[in-house]
């Protein structure tokens, strides 16, 4: 027989951990389920200076430590395992299935986050931790004072390449238009940093090296020229799926894969909600994952009280 | 010739420090209006629990002070004064008139929260200020020892209670139901707290006093009995009503004033976005403001940049 729970939250990131706090709080009986295989994207984020609350700013790490503690502090129960299904039972009950085992829940917030993009050329997957890496705050330090390519232009590249030149000897920033996505006051300081150079209209075509990176062939999309980069590590900073495989034939989602949801956070079945990254929404940020955690609670304790009632 | 701006928010609590960080960190020209009559109501919270990032939680007044620093020091540009008009020019430009004169923007985000709401009653602006008062954290110290009264069942009412206790001798919470409102977690401090006692399904009919609050009078919506509750203070804490008036012939609103968005925070007029508690939303709080805050910045970029192609 599997434990029952009034709600229970899958993923432990910024959404997840905000929506324990604010359960715990109103008084539910809630478990979060955390995926160790799949860490929130916050973790490897270097600096996160948009977060009101840090105006030094703060590392992902240390905010979603304390994140953490809040939610630990008020009692939320933790367990860990990947989940696979997910099942409406015939008492109304969602039966979650993971790696731990099964636990029964009214409602479930999913927050299972997002993780990075691949970029999808050869040599990628085969030098993966052998110079190819998705999080420049977690693998900087093994290229100290070589030379590395970054490929992306938004503000998680920028960040990274930002984060990495104060490490490394010198950085290509490959992008594949000809201005950068990210926001302005990191382009200004991307532009004045001299240790990196953008490589504009360019895409990364191939990883290069036999068991180390050795370099990236380019191609200029413009001029239609193939270069290559010697570097010891490539950072791919181009975007991130959801980690939503499991609810695939559950709830709605967008053509990227992205949960549909109401401006309340309902899915599209009912005593379902979604939160955070793995969210269909218009701009993905710790503080805006909070805010959704919030509003799922208060949508989730709702039908509760009408289960319930 | 008034100032123009890229982006003009009006309100400098956590919704519009929140817009500024962001605005600015896009590289907009942005300039933030608050108005000192209508401080942001998170300046009134004792102890803001539910706010992650601070697992031993924090008052309100040090988390806005942090915000602020955030947004100062980013190099947001601040101007005091009350909001009165806004008027649409020719030139698609929104002109600002306050106290300090006119400025103009492209886009404007209001993000002028709200105020307590009054009871009504005789005696309660007679005797504001004379024991009448709507922040506990303000007034508290004002009735050390004493016997004080406060009204209300939600979360703010309950907090205030729980922070009063410290100081006070003695608290009758008067609530009109005969069950609390606020959060599971707050209610059983409250139960378990030896100096407040709850008169239950009881509405303040009065406040008594010459110079000074000397008690209420009570009035049972069971029993129809009335009582004359003896006390030097009474902090009413019965929920908010939105500083919405300066927008009423502009955009439209719900029935009690909030202002009516979409779930990317637009307004019902072009180039307006409204956040925070202001808005018409189903929950209000610090985390969904400043989420709120953040997606109000990403639409309003998206309309500059529409009106600057």
């Amino acid at each position: 027989m599997s434990a029952t729970y009034e709600l229970i939250i899958i993923g432990a990131g910024p959404a997840g951990l905000t929506a324990g706090i604010y359960a715990k709080r109103a008084g539910l009986d809630v478990l979060v389920i955390e995926d160790p295989s799949l860490p929130s994207q916050a973790l490897s984020a270097t600096q996160i200076e948009n977060y009101p609350g840090f105006p030094q700013g703060i590392s992902g790490r240390e905010l979603i430590e304390r994140f953490r503690k809040q939610a630990e502090g008020i009692g939320v129960e933790f367990k860990k395992g990947k989940v696979y299904n997910l099942t409406l039972l015939s008492s109304q009950r969602w039966e979650v299935e993971s790696e731990e085992g099964k636990a029964r829940g009214i409602a479930l917030i999913i927050a299972s986050g997002a993780h990075p993009k691949e970029l999808g050329v050869k040599g990628e997957r085969e030098l993966k931790g052998k110079g190819v890496s998705y999080c420049a705050i977690c693998d900087g330090n093994f290229f100290r004072e070589q030379e590395i390519v970054v490929v992306g232009g938004g503000n998680s590249a920028l960040e990274a390449s930002l984060f990495l030149s104060k490490i490394v000897k010198k950085i290509v920033l490959v992008h594949r238009r000809d201005e950068l996505r990210g926001v302005k006051v990191l382009q200004k300081r991307v532009f004045a940093n001299r240790k990196i150079s953008v490589c504009w209209n360019s895409i990364v075509e191939e990883i290069l090296g036999e068991d180390r990176v050795e370099g990236v062939r380019v191609f200029n999309l413009r001029s239609g020229e193939k270069q290559i980069i010697p570097c010891a590590g490539v950072f791919i900073q181009v975007g991130s799926v959801p980690n939503t495989e499991f609810v695939k034939d559950v709830v709605e989602r967008d053509k990227e894969g992205y949960i549909i949801t109401d401006e309340k956070m309902c899915a599209s079945r009912e005593g379902i909600f979604a939160s955070g990254d793995c969210r269909s929404t218009a701009l993905r940020q710790v503080i805006t994952a909070c805010g959704d955690g919030a509003l799922a609670v208060v949508s989730a304790q709702q039908y509760i009280h009408q289960q319930r009632s």
